[in-house]
Order: structure tokens, then sequence, then C-alpha cells
């Protein structure tokens, strides 16, 4: 039987999403939850990594389990043995091929920044200080560029394996509330730290700094573009797979 | 020089606003702030305590000192040596005579219900987890009961030293919001728990249970009333003044 597990979890304390010989993850917890509760010893396929530090409100994956715990009720078998900062918020059942990373068509990440001048204890880890104002029209101004199908080259870090950097972004909001500036970008896929790269550069540019984004989208390089943010104020909202995932 | 401070706090690790033997209070901790950076052994006085695990999102605060830091620059001073989850937000002077106790005209609090059927991580100890949805339309018709000046000897708990029971409500609110209910309240002052006890009431009534309101008012006993909500779910919004504190 083939479920499927949303998942939120404040990535903080974890290496990131995939198991890792030097930390504990999220994978390997779940993987962990799912042989306590079903005595099955399972690989979880999640729709794709995050890093450490990274979180998520709508992490998707499913995992193969013969067992006898209703689908419904599986969220809860496994959130009795997970720790506090890992939830599986929804189970069920479907479809046999159903595979979370490989029929993924659309990701939404939101990146926070805090642009108060003091950190508000309860924004700690969840999202990246800057301490000043940022100017958010100049931040919209150039957002409307990453929209589209673009090569997305200058904006990934080493060690990425993907075989080609093309990736189309269907939207890249910049809002604002009570000084949390909130980058909300959805894609249908995206780079190594793509996302981080993104929001670094943006709030460079929210900072003062120009860029010339037609060059740096056409041919730019690693080093032409803003520094990579920090990993508490990436947020994994939402996954979405083009038709409504059927429960069967 | 007196000097105003508003405060956020995350309640979790402490024994509440006031010092105690038993325990690290935010009043300590801040004394100990002051000392670090001024050299200035003082009290701190609070607009009134907070119990252990509740929150802050806009305590407010006074405190003579003798120091040549900029009034303005002073939170920044105190931020350096204050625990990451307590943040002085403002700093500034004001007359010799105001008193953050006696002088408050006004607070507000919000109180914060789970009614998701799993417990975001997020929201863990920032919100009473109930796990299951509410009667909106119910609560709401009672909250309009509270609103204005009531005898309030029903909703408070032993050790309330407080000459009258006799407070006003100005406003009591119930909003949703992806899952997470707040009741909001506004009063010129509230006794010992009573805010968690009128939670407590409101969210029983959410799940059905009815109370005579008139008759609770009027002359009821602390064990007519609902259960006393957890401290965790309690944030104390905002302390008026009912001027605009002046700068000096």
């Amino acid at each position: 039987m083939n479920f499927l597990l949303k998942i939120q979890y404040i990535g903080t304390a974890y290496c990131g999403w995939q198991k890792q010989d030097n930390g504990s993850s999220i994978q390997e917890e779940i993987e962990k939850a799912i042989f306590s509760a079903t005595n099955c010893k399972v690989q979880v396929i999640g729709s794709g990594r995050t890093d450490s530090g990274v979180h998520a409100l709508g992490q998707v994956a499913n995992v193969h389990i013969d067992t006898k715990i209703p689908a419904q009720r599986l969220k809860y078998a496994l959130n009795y043995y997970l720790p506090w900062d890992i939830r599986i918020t929804e189970s069920f059942l479907v479809d046999e091929d159903f595979h979370a990373q490989y029929h993924a068509k659309k990701k939404t990440y939101c990146y926070r920044v805090n642009t108060c001048d003091v950190e508000n204890p309860f924004e700690k880890n969840k999202a990246y200080f800057v301490g000043r104002k940022l100017d958010l029209e100049k931040m919209r101004q150039v957002a409307v560029f990453f929209v589209g199908e673009h090569d997305f080259a200058a904006f990934r870090s080493e060690g990425s394996s993907a075989k080609t950097t093309v990736r189309t972004i269907y939207s890249l909001n910049v809002e604002e509330n009570a000084g949390i500036v909130e980058i909300r970008i959805s894609g249908n896929g995206f780079l190594y730290n793509m996302v981080r790269i993104i929001a670094g550069t943006l709030v460079e540019i929210g900072k003062g700094k120009n860029y010339d984004m037609e060059l740096l989208l056409r041919e730019g390089k690693r080093e032409d573009t803003g520094h990579t943010a920090p990993a508490c104020g990436l947020f994994l909202e939402k996954v979405e797979y083009g038709i409504d995932i059927e429960m069967v």
C-alpha cells in the first residue's frame, strides 16, 4: 500500500531532509517512527530535499507500507513516535505508482526576512534577521525578471547535480507584514540553494545594490549574484502534483 | 532618569515576570542585563506580572537608571546581555513620576487556541492545543456578556489579593485563522488568571457546554466557571496609558 504523507517540521534541530551520517534527519526520524508503529523497515520518498535548518509547512512524501492501520489514522500513530518538531498533518492512500519526487509539478517556497531593528524572539530561527528596512518597491521591480523560463545557472551552489539549469518560475511575490518581508516563489523545480540565492540577491537589492538581471539570467555566474541567504528563513510551503492526489 | 522599556518574551523557559526563588524570571534577567550594561543595581517595574509560560509581545516596564547611554540606544545594550528569548524592542526617557504599573489604563491580551487535529510544531508552546473545531458562533454569542463593568469574582484563581473583583472589559473578540482561534480581550485590569479562566470557559462553550452568563457575573463562584486554560496560549499584547507616553 502506497501512503501519501503531508509533513510539517521545524528544521533547526536537523541536518536536513535526507539521511546522513552526521546527524539526525527528518527522513530518518519518519522512517524510525514508521518502524515503531508498523514494524516495517521502509524508505520514505520525499518530494525533494531540504537543507539543515530549512522548515516545511507542506512537505509531501510517499511510502510503501504493509499495515492494517487505517490510512487516515496512520498520521496519529506516527506522530505518537515522532519528535514534537516533526508532525504528519495528513496521511492517505494513493495509487501504487505515485512517486512524491518524480511526480511533483510545482513547488512553493516562502523566504522570510526580518527587517525590524530588534529581533523578535518569536522569529528566532524562523526568519533571516537583517535588522533594517528594505526597499520593497525595488525588490518587486526586480522580482518580475525571475518569472518565466530561464537558465538559473548563476543562482545555484556548487554541488548541484542537475542535468539542466533551466527552470520555470510561475510567480515571485514580495509582501511585508509587521516588519517581516515574505518572498514567495513558485516554480516547476529549483536548483541547489536557488531560492536562498534569489532571496539573498533580493535582500541586497532591497539594501540598494543594483544587478543587471537580464545579463545574470543570460550568462551570469554564481559570483555575480547575491549571497546565499541563511537556511532559517526558508519554508517549503506547498508541493503540487498537477492533479488532485486521489485517495484510493 | 526614568526609562520606559517595551519588552517581548517567550515565557516558556521562565517562572514568570516576577523575581522568585525557584527559577529564572523575566524581571531578574532584565535587571541583570541592566547591571551588566550600566553597573546600576535597580528594580524594574513591570505593568503587571505574567505567569510562568505566558508570553509578551508588548509588556511595558519602567526603571530609574543613572547612565550616559543614550535612551534610544539602551535597548541595544540590554539586548546584548539578555537571553535570546527576551528582547527590549523600545527604550526611551519618560517623566520621572511615570509608573508602569500604577499608570496603566488598558491592557490587551490575546489567548490562542489551536483547533487543528494535529499540533503544528510552529505552534508548540504558543497556543492551547485542543485538537478539535470549536463553535465560534456560540463563543461569540457568549463573549458579549463579558463586555462592560462586571464583578469577575467567579473568574479568578485563589491567591488573588485584589481589593475589588469589579473590572471593566472594553472588548472581547473571537477570530479564527488557519485553525488558530484568537480570543482578544481588552480591559482596565485583570484579576489573577482571569483571562485564562475566561478562555477556558469559552473553549468549553465552543465544545458545546452551556453556562448562565448573567448568573455567573452576578453571583458565580470559581467552581461554576470553566477550567483555567494553560499558560502557553496567553500573550500580553499591549499596555496603554491613556495618553501617548511622552519622550522627554
